[in-house]
C-alpha cells in the first residue's frame, strides 16, 4: 500500500518556507505501516494541482494534500478538489460553529465573511474537525483512492493528522507492518564502515534494506523491513541488527530513540537524580534550545549561561581571567573551568561547556576558525576534548552540539 | 523558463530528515529569475528515479537533482544518470585528486576503493568540483534540457550551487527578471487584512501576484512580478507595494530583509552603539540561538542567561525573590526586573527578558499554559507585555521569540 504527499503553496516553490510537514506526515505514516512513495510540492495553480492529483491517484491508494485552504484568494485547493471530484460547495454547520468558537476564544472579534466561507466544503467530503484553526480537514474517496486535504499550518495539520486522519486510515486500509531500527555510530566515515560490513551487506535477505545516514561526525545505519507478520519482521530486523552492532561494536553508541538524544540523556539524569547546567560560548544557546524544545526537562535542566563576550566568562561565570590570558579563551583549561564554574553557578551535578570559533571571523581566539573545546563535568570528574570542525559556521555549531551531547551521554552512562 | 528540483533518498520519504535543500535551491534560483515549477522527493529506486527524470524533463528546461551520490550501495543516482543519458562511467582525474586531498586534509587516513570510486563519472557529464566533499557535481545536457546532479549534504550542495552551478545557469539560459517584495505586518489576521485590501487586490494588474503568508501573530504580504525589463518590474512592484503599505500603515512594521529580523536589529544596535543581553526563561535559549546563528553578532550581542529553574532568577540574575513570591514568577514585574538585571549582569544597553509557561505542564507558575511575559530594557526605559500564546509548546516558544524581536525592534527604532 503506497501513499503520496502533495504540498501546495507558492511560498514553498520560491523557497520562502521549508516544507517540514512532509517529514512529519511521512514519519507518522511509516509508524502505521504506510509507505510514502513520493512527495510533490507544487504551486497554487489550478492546472498543476489537478494534474498532480490525477498522477498521484494512479500511483498511490492514499493521497495526503496540505496547504491552499486559507480564506484568501490565493488559496484554491478547495476549488480544485471540487473540480477533481466533480463536486460543489455546501455549508458545513459544524465547521461554521467551530469557526465562530475559535474567533470568540482566540481572536475576540467577529469572523468576517471570508472566514465564514471556510465552512463551505465539497458535498462529497467527510469533514475532519480542525480544533486549532478555521480550515477543516476533508476526506474523499474515488475509485479506491482516498484523498485527504489538510491545512498547511504545521500545528493545525499535526493535530488533525494524529487525532482525525490516522485513526481513519488505520481503519480503512489493510497495512503491512514496517519496522526500522537505526544504529548510531561515531568516529568512522561512511565508506570505512561500508568496507568493514561489506559481507554483511551483500548477504542481507531481500526484504531487509540497509541505509547509511551520515551527518556531521556520525553515521546512522538503518535496517528496514516490512511484512504481514509483525513478529517475523521484528525478529529478522533485530537479528541482523545485533550482527551489525557486533561488527561495529567499537564505534556503536546505541540505537536511535523514537525521540532524540536529549530524551535519552534526560532519562539517565533523572534515574541518577543528577541535574545539568550549561556554559555555552560558541554554541550560543543552541544546546539549551535543543534541550528545552522537549517538554518535561525542568526536572533535570537547571539553566544555562551564554558568555558570548570573552570578558563575561570571568565576570559572570567566574572563570579565572589569568587562565584565559595564559591559555587562550579557546582552550582545554578554559573549557574545563567553564564546566566546573557552571556546576557551581547552577548548583548542578553535571555541566556542558563549549568555547570555540564558529567563524567566519576569528573573534577573540588565536586559533583557526572551527577550533572548539568541549568540557563535560559530572560527579565523576571533568572530561574535555579539542576539535577542528571546519569553516562553515552552522556546521561548526551543529557539530559542537552533536559532539557535546555524545560526550555527556558517554560520561553519564559510565557506572 | 521553468526549473524542477528532484531530491532522492529514502530518508526523506520515511521522514527521518527534513528536506531543507529544496527551499535553499528555490530561493537561489528565484533570485536569478528562474521559476521552480515543482519539487519532487523520491526513493533510492531505479525505476522511480528514471521515471521522475523523464517526467521532469518534459516540463522543465532545468532539472536539479540532489542526493544519492554517496559511496555506498544504497546510493544509485549516478548509475541512473548513466541509464538515462545512455552513458558509461569513466574516471575523472581531477575528482580523484580532490578526493585524495580531502582525505589528507580532514580525514587523515587513506581513501578506500569505495571513496575512490566516487571519481567515476558518466562520460557525458561536465564535472563541477565539490570542494567540501568527495562526490562531484555533474552537468548534463540532453535535447535542450539541462540536468544538474549535486550531493545531498546541505553544506556541500550550497557551495556547489552558489560557486559552480548558478554562474553556469546564468550563462546558459536567457531568464526573465523576477522580483518579490514582502511587507511584514503584526496584529491583524489574514482575513481581516484581505477584507481591508479587497479593492487593491481585485485591481492588481495581471503580472503582479499577491500572497498572504500568515505565521504565529504576524502576516507577511508578498507582491511578486516578472518580466524582461528589470526596471519595469521593479517600478511596478514598488509602486503597488507603497499603495499596500499605505493601506496597512497601522500594522505594517517594515519590509522583509533579505536576511531576517536579527540582521535588522543588529544594524540598528550597531548604529546606536548599543549592546544586548538576554534573560530567557520560557524560551530556553531560542532567542540566543536565533541571534548567534548569524555571523558577526559579537559586535552587539554580549550574552544570555537561561534561568530555567525559578530559584535561579534570584540566585544568578539577582531578581528580588520577594518580587517573585509576591507577583508570581510569570508576571510583568518579574519580567521587567529580569530585563533590568540582565542589563546590569551583561553591562549591556538593552536586554530582552522572557518568563512564561511553555507547557504542557504548568511548572512553577500559577497561570495557565501559554501565559508569557516579555520585557524589553533600553536606555529609554523598560517596556513589557503579557500574552496568552496557546497550548502547543513549540508554538508558545516560537511566538514568544517572534514577539520579543518585534518588541525590541520597535523600542530601539524610536528616536
Amino acid at each position: 500500500m503506497l501513499a503520496e504527499i502533495i504540498t501546495i503553496g507558492d511560498e514553498i516553490l520560491i523557497g520562502q518556507i521549508v516544507d517540514t510537514n512532509s517529514a512529519f506526515i511521512s514519519k507518522e505514516l511509516n509508524k502505521i505501516g504506510v509507505q510514502v512513495y513520493q512527495i510533490t510540492s507544487i504551486q497554487d495553480d489550478k492546472f498543476q494541482i489537478l494534474q498532480t492529483f490525477s498522477e498521484a491517484s494512479k500511483r498511490a491508494s492514499l493521497v495526503l494534500v496540505t496547504g491552499g485552504l486559507g480564506p484568501t484568494k490565493d488559496d484554491i485547493t478547495k476549488q480544485c478538489l471540487c473540480d477533481f471530484f466533480q463536486d460543489f460547495l455546501i455549508k458545513d454547520i459544524e465547521t461554521e460553529n467551530n469557526i465562530k468558537e475559535i474567533f470568540k476564544k482566540y481572536i475576540t472579534s467577529e469572523p468576517t465573511q471570508l472566514n465564514l466561507n471556510q465552512a463551505l466544503v465539497p458535498s462529497k467530503a467527510t469533514v475532519l474537525k480542525n480544533e486549532n484553526g478555521t480550515a477543516p480537514g476533508m476526506w474523499f474517496e474515488k475509485e479506491g483512492v482516498v484523498f485527504i486535504s489538510m491545512p498547511g499550518v504545521p500545528y493545525e495539520m499535526k493535530r488533525l493528522l494524529k487525532q482525525e486522519v490516522l485513526p481513519k486510515v488505520k481503519q480503512h486500509f489493510k497495512r503491512p507492518f514496517i519496522y526500522h531500527k537505526t544504529l548510531l555510530t561515531y568516529g568512522l566515515g561512511e565508506s570505512m564502515i561500508a568496507e568493514r560490513i561489506e559481507d554483511f551487506e551483500n548477504n542481507l535477505p531481500s526484504p531487509i534494506k540497509l541505509a547509511y545516514l551520515p551527518s556531521l561526525g556520525r553515521v546512522r545505519l538503518r535496517l528496514s523491513s516490512k511484512g504481514n507478520d509483525e513478529k517475523v519482521v521484528l525478529d529478522q530486523v533485530n537479528e541482523y541488527m545485533s550482527v551489525l552492532e557486533n561488527l561495529l561494536k567499537d564505534i556503536a553508541i546505541g540505537f536511535e530513540d523514537e525521540n532524540n538524544i536529549v530524551t535519552v540523556i534526560g532519562r539517565i539524569l533523572k534515574d541518577k537524580q543528577w541535574t545539568l547546567g550549561l556554559a555555552e560560548s560558541c554554541t550560543g544557546g543552541a544546546i539549551a534550545t535543543a534541550i528545552t524544545e522537549n517538554e518535561g526537562v525542568s526536572s533535570f535542566f537547571k539553566g544555562g549561561i551564554i558568555p558570548y563576550a570573552t570578558q563575561l566568562k570571568s565576570d559572570i561565570l567566574g572563570v579565572d581571567s589569568q587562565l584565559i590570558d595564559h591559555y587562550n579563551v579557546v582552550s582545554i583549561p578554559v573549557a574545563e573551568a567553564m564546566a566546573v564554574q557552571a556546576t557551581k553557578t547552577f548548583k548542578s551535578d553535571c555541566a556542558i561547556a563549549t568555547t570555540g570559533i564558529a567563524g567566519p571571523a576569528k573573534g577573540d581566539g588565536i586559533d583557526e576558525v572551527g577550533t572548539v573545546c568541549i568540557a563535560i563535568a559530572t560527579p565523576k570528574g571533568v572530561f574535555s576534548e579539542k576539535f577542528l570542525f571546519g569553516k562553515v559556521r552552522e556546521r561548526v555549531i551543529q557539530k559542537t552540539l552533536n559532539k557535546a551531547f555524545e560526550m555527556l551521554l558517554k560520561e553519564i552512562s559510565k557506572n
